[in-house]
């Protein structure tokens, strides 16, 4: 077992997996085009099985290796969720499950420590976002509450119903397109530019200190 | 009265407001759509109802405890204007009255000690940005007023009168579909594009600075 | 001499001033509304014109106190061009020069001394980003003129003309639209969006930058 | 060759320099005018020779003083590369080659000390992203191999292979129209909406953090 994490944990293993990776991530984008798949359907399959193999037989040695420890290690459970996609049923309609396979390419973050450590320091800023994140998410919920009600009616295809309302105003939020709808719903309710100004100025003030605080957590760290 | 304020100040019963809010979210939220309604339609008011009256409740018992220092903090002030628009009469039409109830899952801010310190950092840092508000206004007002009088005759679903004027500006300073509106203009006034091109330099410039005036208060804090 | 400085200088001169560019704005603002004129129009008139003798009368008695002091201080110069423009011929067409006659309310800036000191602040970061904006500028020129020779004959609404270019490519900077002109061009030119890709990052690089040399430089001061 | 140093070196040949790849740059402008070739065709064309012919000057003189030290300054390699470009062939239909002619201008960046300051500042941020242009590619193409077998056969505009998924995500990427994207393959795909929010949300978070990386290092320096 010593000598299997030895193994493992040699640049030269990690290199080959990574290797793996980069060809399997290939693969998955060739067998988008139809006449890549067409032609050379039997080499990209059996590469992708290939490639699938070697994942499972590296998380099972991790696994023998490491014990009960294999599973502290939240890039473990990472590749594990994202190798275990693989293996869910794809019939019946599900070529979502399919489409998912190409998140194997991920894996390229866990065995890259540059990428590792980026990722890693992108996810310590969340805790401190998520004050902040939750005070939005009622504003939103707020407002696609009174935009159901005031022009669910007059403008179906934005506010008809709740997830509706909620859709159109995230993408207010993002500022695509929002004064287009807003000149939609004002042929009906002409004070729906009241509306629409204050979500916009208030979004855009809690993004704003969002900002700040990932940069004033940034800074002191 | 001093019971009263152990038993207002305790961690239970702001728990429990809290779980009433957020049920009342809830049901406001369901409400929204058609079909619920017609099946809970009673339901729904009752538990709407319930929940104002425990809010109602709620404010009585905290101002006979408070007394006057009851309105000196202003998180009480907010939860009362709220909870009063659900008295204020709906009938005549007014149906944005009625949409304003929800905004009674705001009061999960004052409540939530998280959501509250969130809110009051944000609000700390308004009073640094005044100036520059005003300034925005100014350009924003000039601009307009100028817009009118040029563009009016010939374009004048964007500039038409002065309110229009101002929303037509205030899209353009979130910077989206401005193009559009300036192609449109040049049609009949080609240099339009100075117009354009000057007023949204300003607005970046200004707007760009008052991002830096709330980053750098946010800093020294 | 010296008790005409006092009164220019006192609060209630300066006071009164405020009130007279506020009463002018509103009443260029109210000139825009084509009912308004034909109900009110002599009114707004005098108004008008009373307000522009206080000024005249006000940038006079500054320039008789101070002598040749006056023209040092910049918001000086400032105020008497703005006064100046409302004397130029507004005969033959010339309609931009009655519209430029709302810069009046500008005038608020040099009276409101926290206005004042914003935007002094403001001008004060324009140094620092002379090198910037110039290579902005460069940038800018080069991608029009290759737009121009490369798309000017398949494109004309946007890349017919230099001054065209420029505009388009600035509408790209600004985000806008961009990915319309782009999916247009691709139909003659499929590889455009190689120039589009690389001036938007270009650009977003560029102009990321210019935003942190004033975030720098504003956080040094 | 230390008396051709001098010259070199001195601000005046370095001035002169500069006025030619201004007049260069101008009438490299000027010749996208079709109106402006006709009249002036010879001497556009003469003068474009002439400033040719003075930068070849230039590159073997600094060749010929510097000797192998020359192609030590990357901006030396940068001169050359972009004049080298005049000399390709331009038949054949490469009209592309032809309009490269114009990053002549950007020599003004080598030139003029403090644009080359400012490119040199930009550069040198470049490293430190690395990790995170990485990061962001690995996502854009992640997403684009899914977004192609999801969406690639009811939306072939956007995402029917994989290099036009790569530029609809692109464009997603900089917020200019993706909700009018997502509306359209919501049509056949009414749970499209997590994809694109998903997308949305994780290039925001990303992208946000790659401006931090910079701002932060900026700081430091
Ligand atoms: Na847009
Ligand atoms: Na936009």
């Amino acid at each position: 077992r010593e000598r299997g994490r030895r193994v493992i944990e040699s640049p030269r293993f990690q290199q080959a997996i990574t290797v793996v990776i980069l060809i399997n991530a290939a693969t998955l984008g060739v067998e988008t085009s139809a006449g890549a798949v067409a032609r050379y359907g039997t080499v990209l399959h059996v590469a992708d099985h290939a490639a699938l193999y070697v994942f499972v037989a590296e998380i099972l040695a991790k696994a023998y290796v490491y014990r009960w420890r294999f599973l502290r290690d939240p890039w473990n459970v990472f590749d594990t969720l994202i190798i275990g996609v693989s293996f869910l049923p794809t019939a019946g309609g599900l070529s979502v499950l399919r489409a998912l396979r190409v998140l194997r390419a991920l894996r390229l973050i866990s065995v890259v420590p540059s990428l590792r450590r980026v990722v890693s320091a992108l996810l310590t800023a969340i805790p401190g976002m998520t004050s902040i994140v939750v005070l939005l998410g009622l504003v939103l919920y707020v407002a696609a509450v009174m935009g159901t009600k005031l022009y669910g009616a007059s403008a179906p295809e934005y506010f008809g119903d709740l997830p509706t309302s909620l859709f159109t105003l995230f993408q207010v939020m993002t500022g695509d397109g929002w004064s287009d709808i807003n000149r939609e719903v004002m042929d009906t309710h002409p004070s729906a530019w009241v509306y629409f100004v204050v979500f916009v100025l208030v979004c855009t003030f809690v993004v704003l200190n969002l900002f700040i605080a990932v940069v004033v957590s940034a800074m002191a760290a």
